[in-house]
């Protein structure tokens, strides 16, 4: 079968990014936090990640102010929690208060964690790139902390205790959504040799 | 209940990171391909992406010489392609020829795509950020195409029509494996009011 393909142009379609939920001080030390849509993982020696933030954004001053930020990973059975972080605005609501969330003050960084998610990273700033209507921001991961229930032994933190979601996303049309990791399909680093036809 | 946070340390944790096949012409402009472990969506206006490489893969010199590299997304059923395509070197190996992928060549960038991936980015790169380990690469996404038939009229691009997987990584511990996508949990943007306790 011949796969006919369409343009669709520059857009940003098949965005499949981990919900990650950005906490912040701001100027008055209250404790802020957005969902952001554009993030993941950026280095791994040190261990770095990328968030992307419009400067219109109340999260994106502090970032700059304080250098630091955490990245706090929801379980999928805070959806719509991780859905309002990023609807309504630091600026004039307290999203911590309004959602229930309790601040842990980071160990390493100038910036709060969120007790009620299963996962948290505490990063410094280590630089950002401008790219026109977002900055992307880079942190280094100083430390990671997680719910001691997560950790199944040897083999750490498990996915299915930690249920991370994803958001599907792509601007223009209809359908973006919250989905929960599915199935899985094999293990990393095992295919070594051309897979079978 | 108290949530009870065990300190990890600096450290890759709950990586739930896209599968992206980055595309590229080599020096002698065979094709060749990367998978990438580290990489998403980085801008929206313009769409831009961020794919991290180390500077002793093949692909990473490639980028450099070329200014361009493709993202092609594959489906679930090719997640055996997907972790071949990440241990062997396009230094020795024909990766595309291996793998029985077919490169078209890109319409704007100077790069191949993989035609028997359902979605396809062209990308531009726009610059690079040094991080020790890695070079985060940035890349404007000047098209992309898609197969026909995951588009769903209006509604656009359908993910279950993609079937896109996704990465659970986590250094020093086993169990990392590709993943598909789950349920559906909720659609974005309709918390506009903080959540019912």
């Amino acid at each position: 079968m011949i796969n006919m393909k369409k343009s669709l142009g520059a857009k940003v379609v098949g965005n499949i990014c981990p919900v990650w939920l950005v906490a912040t001080y701001d100027k008055n030390n209250r404790p802020n936090v957005l969902n952001v849509g554009a993030c993941g993982w950026a280095n791994v020696k040190p261990p770095c990640v990328q968030v992307s933030i419009r400067d219109i954004r109340y999260s994106h001053r502090a970032i700059v102010e304080r250098k630091a930020f955490t990245v706090n990973i929801p379980s999928e059975d805070q959806w719509r929690e991780a859905d309002y972080a990023g609807m309504a605005s630091g600026r004039d609501t307290d999203k911590f208060e309004g959602l229930g969330f309790t601040a842990m003050r980071g160990d390493l960084v100038d910036a709060p964690m969120i007790l009620e998610c299963p996962v948290n990273f505490e990063c410094r700033l280590r630089g950002s790139v401008e790219l026109d209507s977002n900055t992307l921001f880079i942190g280094e991961v100083l430390d990671v902390k997680v719910d001691e229930h997560v950790i199944d032994g040897d083999w750490g933190p498990n996915i299915r205790r930690i249920k991370p979601m994803v958001y599907w996303a792509k601007w223009g049309w209809k359908g973006e959504a919250y989905h929960s990791i599915g199935s899985e399909l094999g293990k990393v680093f095992t295919q070594k040799t051309k897979p079978e036809k």
